[in-house]
């Protein structure tokens, strides 16, 4: 029986260290959990910024966008959430491979959820906790829905009907009603430039 | 009545076009379509390099660490199939916002899916049919899939079982029996960077 040789050339992939080269920085994924109203899309986007002038390469994913885009085929039940939180996950993840700094604020309240979320990235995961009392939150309540969740027009939202698990031991910890924007900027950037750095 | 006033600080946000400008250009998604062997994968492996050459911020969707990771729910019916490809299709269009130059090396057999992927990601995809003839193709048969196919052990196996339908129009076209690897490479990215420059 005659043998056939195979010969595959080796094909050359730009991997992640490659990726980390040209950015001058490591991966990661910073995932700002806590209450509507604590101020975790304003400290991500001003995070960002920080990052940005640090000529890193960053994305802040946009729950909305993705509820519009990659996940709108589900819904709001608490099957539709679970799946809407491990696909963004799994994308956060992508994203990290790709060599970017991906920025997450999502309430995600469930200890289980993130513990989920840091299993699938690894190291590159880096929980913020961004925490205020639920009154000031509820003061504060930006987009109304404080109001909507105590009238009973919201069902389960966190802190009101639906519990808020606070993490046990966070990478990174700011309470914002103790600290201006832009010192819980610097204590985030503070944890983060070491945890980035090639 | 009392009137409230509330005043929300505008956020600024890093937007597509601070992205641009860190990186030095446009994103993009080149999509590579075309039958098993055609050479898609190497032809997008081999363009990434020469764009990592260039400085360009790049990744390569790889179609089974998706189906492991993101798509890990779904199956290879028809229906999954599709869905697959519109998560593929989804996940590459938050990572072209994101900057990123997205290479994606799929069979995409249907002529409707790659229209679908451009409507979802408008200018910035770049249809790339890497062309053979099916012989050539079937000859190479590097994962040995045509031989499975022919006798029968894989079911609807383009150009075998399953129609593969041209572009009749793509952005760029390749014949990979004709050209060697770098020369194919060549004419891509010669066809990319006036569409990445800023």
């Amino acid at each position: 029986m005659e043998e056939k040789l195979y010969i595959i050339a080796h094909q050359f992939k730009i991997c992640r260290h490659d990726r980390e080269l040209r950015n001058g920085h490591k991966p990661a994924c910073l995932w700002f959990t806590g209450l509507s109203g604590s101020g975790k899309s304003t400290l991500a986007n001003a995070t960002e910024q920080e990052l940005y002038k640090l000529n890193a390469n960053t994305y802040t994913l946009d729950g909305d966008d993705i509820r519009r885009g990659l996940n709108s085929d589900l819904n709001f039940t608490e099957e539709g959430r679970a799946e809407n939180m491990r696909r963004i996950g799994e994308v956060a993840k992508l994203m990290c491979d790709a060599g970017l700094i991906v920025l997450a604020a999502f309430v995600s309240p469930f200890r289980r959820e993130r513990e989920m979320l840091r299993g699938l990235m690894g190291g590159g995961f880096v929980e913020i906790f961004v925490d205020a009392p639920l009154d000031v939150c509820e003061e504060r309540d930006i987009k109304g829905l404080y109001k909507k969740a105590r009238n009973g027009e919201i069902s389960n939202f966190t802190g009101i009907s639906s519990p808020f698990e606070a993490p046990g031991n966070p990478d990174i910890h700011v309470r914002t009603d103790l600290l201006p924007i832009e010192k819980s900027v610097e204590v985030i950037i503070g944890k983060v430039l070491p945890r980035i750095k090639l």
